[in-house]
């Protein structure tokens, strides 16, 4: 049981967290803090959170836990206000999509990084944001990844595990560089693709006629594409060095395959594709049987 | 009313065609014609062709109309089988994803295209193939676009657009150099992305990792990589220098974004991301609102 809960930034995830411990019964009391009072207030009304205080110093104030649920490029100046107001029990934990960075900002807001700090990642979101948007299922049947340091409290690393398990995730850990590693290639890489294929038609002169007869498939390949811009940016640079690896192995093959195709070179364009259709086919198949996937924007 | 219409490759296309046709008693008599035995007596099995010859001169023998719906890589081989055996008053058309290579390989195998003969490109499909994946219902509500040249004649025109009607689907116009345009960007260079992407995956350390926690986003975003590796490889190779434009396209654009993540600019980053989130919305609202998009592989 937790006693007091405080919830930095009550947004998507962090409404979406509050309501999911509320419906596991527990913690007695969640406060939330952040910028965006009007979020604030709302959440208090739709019973997401039971009280908020706008200076983040005092809303973590006593807190047995802390979970900082603010936009990558704000998670800095937010856990350096945090610095200082907590004791060294208190057990701290973040939801941001790379971890290099949240750790890098933590060590350089704490000095070093507190064993009490767990640094997490819920694989789990919608298209849309803030706490209208949030919902108790939404870590139903979705992983966590912990991706504790070397000095992480085994303690602290428990308390945060038990709180998402009680969202009905699944938690996992990983290294922090492993996990930067693994989403750059599944979740950012992919963003960034999707958002440059769009802009690329865009300047297209037949651009209007593209979109216009752009049809299923284009569809689905897309839609990462209408995620918010903001959060991806901050994304791309928090996670830059993996992201940059993974983007040269990429524009390294699809230069191949460029050439392939400028010499019509069908064995191996056809090398090329049935490899991709091989391992997509496999990893569609394990995926349906063990889990409910749900289209997800925030991974 | 058409008497005898041929088709050749009675496939997912081909079958489909056939019996959307037959739903709408548009023809008296349905012959296929093609290299596989065993889908084309199936294809008699299931009612959606009458009879078939292996001889693909027989098979179109004093048809009104020959609907050619084979692969794009044996395109002018099967119109060398044709020519010479239909007469001049016969309507062609053909399905293919491309329409410059199937213009010149019908150019190559008449000497010139005929008058009657009008390029077409259904933009439908499933991920399935064969005739056992056929259904009446497949082109209801999409698109099939037609590409006349300057001779050819408005009565074979009007012909192969009342046929398309009959399915079901709307039938628009454009010419060949700027049909090649569009769908070499909207869906030709969207599946070699969704290829190399995850092929690039698959040559990393950590691949089965990856695959295992990739989720949502990531699953639709590489749908298309799970289509049949040889039709996509013909379509490459048919549509070379429209892709390629579009490819060159991409990949300055996708190395501007590089430099930007590496540069940490988060000004030029969220820009291109604003211009395509923005397009990308109101493009899905169009779509929505004018059509019920249905996942497609064969675009």
């Amino acid at each position: 049981m937790i006693n007091r809960l405080a919830i930095i930034g009550v947004g998507l995830i962090g409404g979406s967290l509050a309501r999911a411990a509320r419906r596991a019964g527990v913690c007695r009391e969640i406060v939330g803090g952040g910028r965006d009072e009007a979020q604030l207030r709302r959440a208090v009304e739709l019973g997401v959170i039971d009280r908020y205080d706008m200076d983040i110093a005092a809303a973590v104030r006593d807190a047995d836990m802390v979970v900082v649920a603010v936009p990558l490029g704000a998670m800095e100046a937010v856990l350096r206000r945090i610095a200082g107001q907590v004791s060294p029990g208190t057990v701290i934990t973040d939801v941001g999509s790379a971890k290099g960075s949240v750790v890098a900002a933590a060590r350089a807001a704490f000095g070093e990084v507190p064993p009490g700090f767990v640094p997490g990642h819920p694989i789990a979101g919608t298209e849309k944001n803030g706490v209208e948007a949030s919902f108790a299922e939404l870590f139903d049947g979705r992983r966590v990844i912990l991706t504790p340091l070397p000095n992480t409290s085994a303690q602290a690393l428990a308390t945060v595990r038990t709180l998402w398990r009680h969202t009905g995730a699944e938690v996992v850990e990983m290294d922090v560089a492993h996990h930067d590693e693994v989403l750059a290639a599944t979740s950012h890489l992919p963003h960034v693709l999707a958002y440059v294929l769009v802009d690329t038609l865009l300047g297209m002169d037949a651009s209007e006629e593209i979109f216009r007869f752009a049809a299923g498939g284009f569809r689905d390949f897309t839609r990462i594409a209408s995620s918010d811009p903001a959060m991806w940016r901050d994304i791309c640079i928090a996670n830059r060095a993996a992201l940059l690896t993974v983007l040269e192995r990429f524009r390294a093959e699809l230069s191949s395959l460029t050439a392939a195709v400028e010499a019509a070179d069908g064995e191996s364009i056809v090398s090329v594709f049935s490899r991709a259709k091989a391992v997509r086919d496999r990893y569609m198949m394990l995926n349906t049987e063990t889990r409910n996937l749900k289209p997800s924007e925030n991974e």
